[in-house]
């Protein structure tokens, strides 16, 4: 009597590290099937100077890989406020529900915030940059929000006949801002937790993406503030620390895992594969992908 | 210090209950603007004979709507087992992030399944139906699953020349099923609560939405067995008690609740407004919208 909607959810292996499956005697044709069949030079290691290991309260432990193509000048701020300690005892302020988790300095707004130090309290605004950013993996696929859409070295990405960006999707990372566009140099963070708010694309700057613990920060009670912010201090979830990975003895969590590369035949397979489901489940393949259905695979090293 | 990302913030509004924001003076361009501005008569009462209201663990409600439109059987279906009792002591069986919550018999796979009673254990797949289904509001955007998208009666639907069926965007409850069609008989519901995953249209049968109450769903810990099934039983959220809402007195937490019709000046203002962001934080108006990014908005009556 249990169903299951099978297949479908391999979906969650998007930001997740997942264990090999077993090999297939089988032309691979299921996502599980396509990674486990895929050669190891297919996946890379994070680039742990540009990795954020944050934890919470309770241990739980949240990996986030920056992007400094898109974003240097914003994830070299963080990297900085990350080497002071600066995030470490500040706290989850915001939960809102099918939007964002955000974190920062409870005392932001006070007479009294947390010295940023050696950071900077305004960054230039990093929406989008040119196309030259790197090897684009063209999504065959059509997108509302872009003449084009793809992949950049392990991140969703957006383009049009000038410019290049990140894009919104289930686990990016985003630097708060007020409404000035240089207001936000990545003291407060957010990751996206529901579903893709793309209209948010070009208007502040993405940073990064969670590659790891995506369910410690989607799974909190949301706030029922204005805006979903907590609003008793008690609600908050406390940040134990957050270090950079390669300071970390062996890269700490971060080291541990590795990402298929946007790059890799495995991942055009499995490009395709999610396009025209093949399998017994299925009765109707949409013989289409939406950018932000792409899976990133990240798995635990071998 | 605090960032906001200010104005992004009233998409929440998808599936909450909303109190009505302060009159404005200017003309209404923001979604809470245009909400307070809106006529009493471009709200409708929810179908209380078809609307569920489920009790969890501690007495946080869920109410979810059910559409005896697109998915007449299976709502039918689920309306004997609630007026059974059937779901009272039943539970949460798995939460995958990203993905789905889903709930139903914890012995369903065992030799000793809760009997349906005189639910039908087999129903045959409602995954689209003709395209007579109601007044299409059709969003001006296009959409890559399919030949154009809209609303019907309150609910996101997809069409081609030849049918129509609901969508799989955040909220949206179907029932789950093994790998024939007819399996979903609506004893095992999941609702979506992460990124809209599409590629389930037409798969599958929607039956319904939740209207208010998400937040208890998408923030449940995830699972950490296969397809985020809890491994535990303890690790179960109960479900106290579902009723049918017109069968409660006043129609209980639904009676309270009222719905933006999609037919109504209000919404396709709100779509508008939504397209073509107008306020100080936006720098770049998308020009465009999603079908999952529509807000659907649900409130308190006045």
């Amino acid at each position: 009597m249990k169903r299951f909607l099978t297949v479908a959810a391999a979906l969650g292996l998007a930001a997740c590290a997942t264990a090999p499956a077993a090999p297939v005697a089988t032309a691979p044709k299921t996502t599980a099937e396509i990674l486990a069949a895929s050669p190891a030079a297919d996946w890379r290691t994070l680039d742990l100077p540009a990795t954020l290991v944050m934890t919470l309260a309770g241990g739980r432990t949240v990996v986030i890989e920056l992007n400094t193509t898109f974003a240097p000048k914003t994830a070299a701020n963080i990297l900085t406020l990350a080497r002071q300690q600066y995030f470490d005892g500040l706290a989850v302020l915001r939960v809102q529900d099918n939007f964002v988790t955000q974190w920062g300095d409870p005392d932001g707004e006070t007479d009294h915030p947390k010295p940023l130090g050696a950071a900077a309290a305004r960054i230039p605004a990093e929406f989008s940059r040119d196309r030259a950013a790197g090897p684009f993996v063209k999504l065959p696929d059509g997108d509302g929000f872009a003449p084009e859409v793809g992949f950049v070295g392990g991140f969703p990405v957006a383009r049009d006949r000038n410019a290049a960006w990140l894009t919104h999707c289930y686990a990016m990372v985003g630097a708060g801002r007020n409404n000035d566009p240089d207001s936000g140099p990545g003291s407060e963070l957010y990751v996206v937790i529901g579903h893709s708010p793309r209209q948010l694309d070009r208007n502040i700057t993405l940073v990064g993406r969670v590659v790891q613990g995506m369910e410690h920060l989607a799974a909190l009670p949301r706030g029922t503030g204005p805006l979903g912010f907590y609003e008793q201090p008690a609600q908050r979830t406390a940040i134990e620390s957050l270090r950079i990975a390669s300071e970390l003895p062996s890269g700490g969590a971060a080291g541990r895992l590795e990402a298929l590369s946007t790059t890799s035949a495995t991942f055009t397979a499995l490009i395709e594969a999610r396009r025209n489901r093949r399998d017994d489940w299925y009765k109707v393949p949409a013989g289409h992908i939406d950018l932000c259905s792409v899976p990133l695979p990240v798995r635990a090293k071998p």
